[in-house]
């Protein structure tokens, strides 16, 4: 992973971490359920932000490099594995 | 939240907690990107999947008993703000 | 279906046919690829978009009615059948 | 368009228009709202499943191209502003 993705991604899962927290402490509170989903919902906003972050650094690193290397079928065909199990 | 949700819901938080500190572990050893992106996949069904659970619950809980109360447009608009918000 | 939304979701669905049938015309036409995804998103959006009023209608009818009926538990089984086909 | 790609696309809008014509007759019919609902999301998915090969063909020929003619920046920030509109 490129080092300025890694760096950002380590941050984003950091913060992750405490408002995955932050969500157990409202249902260990009884907060009213819609407004722990509207919190569940952020979380996985902020985690296909994190995605798009990852996925920016792998098209600018191993797929270019794989492209100008001959290896177009396979980084090729490893993005749409991707795009389907993230749409599955 | 009614009891058995609640129990359910911090299970998988807990279970959630771990599985995202697996993500930074994958990402501080420098894993490959794609293996990355489909842990990150993985953690947002399972986020999709306590949403499920705790919608359920809403419904059978709040939402029915708003509904018998008078209360329809107050739970049906809450309901569609959510949709709202998680398809936003 | 209560009138008004059928009115509203006819209307939308005759919008829908010749969105879609733009996006044939583009790429019968060679059109650049990233500019048809464009459309085809936004066909899907304006899909859900209709699917929301759909569902808002469903809620205020069907649902509330067999809240109020002693049907809940169909109702509310129905509603998550539904939930997890969408999300499948 | 690739040539098999836009056959293929051809072939499934043709498919979607008809799709979308029996939505619009179940609702004439007035269909039970959730019999409707499910057939949108099956338009959605084969929408989906379309983007899917739309996508693949242009990674396959205009994304390796443009990487291979020294354009690389400019077709990943395309690709990423698609991903954007995609999940916006």
């Amino acid at each position: 992973m490129l080092d300025d993705v890694k760096d950002d991604a380590l941050k984003r899962l950091n913060y992750l971490a405490g408002h995955l927290d932050g969500v157990r402490r409202m249902i260990e509170a009884d907060a009213y359920c819609p407004d722990v989903l509207k919190q569940t919902y952020a979380v996985r906003k902020a985690i296909s932000k994190l995605e798009t972050r990852i996925l920016e650094g792998h098209l600018n690193s191993c797929v270019a490099e794989g492209i100008r290397d001959g290896r177009q079928e396979q980084v090729v065909s490893e993005l749409m594995e991707l795009y389907d199990v993230a749409n599955r």
